[in-house]
């Protein structure tokens, strides 16, 4: 067990790793909560796969455990489900002394997470991510959102937990193609911050071989997320940086209705699409679309997605990155270091044009 | 023009008072607010009478305005009226550097504020409180919310406006009703705290000639407020004591569904209950309660409302201010000095039954 402790004013929390873990949250999560309720958010992929093993850990250390479920997938984050969310909890009679635990994937801690940071304008929350997306992105940070018809994660909350649980146990249950998609972010994180975590994964070259050392690269991940978050909460600039491939991969995400690919197929897009476009920027050398592109091929990730200059043109209108005219694009300067330009939307249009995008 | 400066740290904010100042709100507002953007948010009873004016003065101060309009009254403060109002935010194209206005009353402000807080993860928001009630209470604090059909402001957070502009001149046209509605926070505040106001309400003995020193009262109970919330921004203590007589006030709206009696109204019959209370409990002197009913009834104000121990009962189980099974309750150490005494819910209700309430 390897404990990373997020130093933020006022709100420090930790990220605990562990093979097994889960059985042991309740003890660990006890010295961290005030309350006796405990409401586990949860979807039905993952519900009977370990939901009632987290309650029973929990009852062992003196909570009631409550749990809800929502349906699985992106289409679950969404104002309605929110708003069943907050009357259930209502009903369960939480009070502000109690928590909500979200166990499950990006969608179930963006969305229960949202619902801890507003049901009696706060509780206290605690992540308990099962797969790889959410062990290594979304659930250090403290970002938390529903999604919109106009576009993801539009209405949300900066909302930081009191622990995050990870039990790499849980990705063995993991399907393949969810796998892949949180290696997209894996590979992200090498991209703009550890050329060594890169180099590394292309000599690993598969899952098997990632799983037998997955602790060291959550936390070397969960490290680089801690350290970008801990100068930057509230997204106003550094931050910005863990950005790289997702601008455009919003874009894919969203011109096929977010169904035909996942958010790591997206953002594995984005991310060789943001390295051509940073070399026509000037920034980014010639060879780096190609390594990355290799790396990607190992994982079984797309490296380019079809989209049209209307697709481009919409999304990045509604991109919260946006401001007034301008948008941040994330482009790198080598493998290891990514740094952030401010380039008109229309600049930025003219330049996916030029790159045949 | 008279103005308050709230201190919390990292977030000092002005309210500003003064007649006629809605149409100077533009240039009041263009040094606190980054972007272009302004996006009104008022109600059908009030945008006829003030939006336009004020969006004539955001545009004359180089604003682009745009109002949204909900229906009036509680009903609008609701998941589904927030979900409607992220969406038009979005279609708006709103950016993070623009700005959300609430004008109007209570639930406005409330429900804008809410939506401010969360779209695009927060973005700046103004009050222009238009009625009594919301002048003296809800614009000021931070308080945002939607109500639950478990119960009132069960969801929401904490978000400070950048800018709080009263025009008392906009009292006008509020009807009766909800002026003696406003009058009852405004009582409430000589209750807790100061007892010069307490004496000079009784001494002006109604609307007429509270108004003509009304902006001296709108500070005074915006400053005792502003005291309170500096000292307690997230209602953890010390600001539980502004909820004197709104614990059994809450209990009075939910029992008629909230409809035969407005907040004011719930909270006049709440402060004299909780008066009778404080005596039972050995900590409020006999006389107390007599003085705030005669007060109360100088407005126009009911004094008692008819429940029913089930309706208590019910009500007190869901309030937000209780902590696993006891419950924060205000009363009257004196007129002007309020304390917070720690109960059983059980113990409250037995008091209710041997008050006769």
């Amino acid at each position: 067990m390897k404990t990373l402790t997020v130093n933020l004013p006022g709100r420090a929390y930790d990220i605990v790793c562990g093979r097994g873990l889960l059985d042991r949250a309740g003890e660990l999560l006890r010295p961290v909560l005030r309350g006796d309720l405990a409401v586990i958010v949860t979807d039905s992929n993952v519900e009977p796969l370990y939901a009632a093993r987290l309650a029973r850990s929990l009852h062992g250390a003196g909570f009631r455990a409550a749990i809800l479920e929502i349906p699985p997938g992106e289409q679950s984050k969404t104002p309605e489900v929110l708003a069943e969310l907050w009357e259930q909890m209502a009903d369960l009679g939480i009070t502000r002394s109690d928590s909500v635990i979200a166990l499950g994937g990006g969608v179930v801690g963006d969305l229960s997470g949202f619902a801890a940071a507003t049901i009696l304008r706060g509780v206290s929350f605690v992540q308990i991510p099962t797969t790889l997306l959410a062990q290594v992105d979304s659930s250090v940070g403290g970002k938390v959102a529903v999604d919109l018809e106009a576009g993801k994660n539009l209405a949300g909350a900066f909302y930081q937990p009191k622990m995050v649980l990870m039990d790499p146990d849980t990705l063995k249950t993991l399907p393949d193609r969810e796998f892949r998609c949180g290696m997209a972010e894996v590979i992200k994180y090498g991209c703009i911050r550890d050329r060594a975590l890169f180099d590394r994964l292309a000599e690993d070259g598969g899952r098997e071989r990632v799983m037998a050392h997955v602790e060291e690269i959550l936390l070397r991940c969960c490290d680089i997320k801690r350290q970008v978050v801990e100068q930057d909460e509230m997204d106003t600039g550094l931050r910005m940086l863990l950005n790289f491939g997702h601008t455009l991969g919003h874009v894919y995400e969203r011109a096929y209705g977010y169904e035909r690919y996942n958010h790591g197929e997206a953002v594995a897009a984005g991310m060789t699409a943001a390295a051509g476009l940073g070399t026509l920027l000037g920034v980014t050398p010639e060879g780096v679309r190609g390594e990355i592109e290799a790396l990607l091929r190992q994982y079984g990730l797309p490296t380019s997605i079809a989209a049209g200059q209307k697709d481009y043109a919409a999304a990045l209108t509604k991109d919260k990155k946006s401001d007034g005219g301008q948008i941040s694009f994330v482009v790198l300067r080598e493998i290891g270091r990514a740094e952030t330009v401010k380039l008109e939307k229309a600049k930025l249009l003219d330049l996916i044009r030029e790159a045949g995008l």
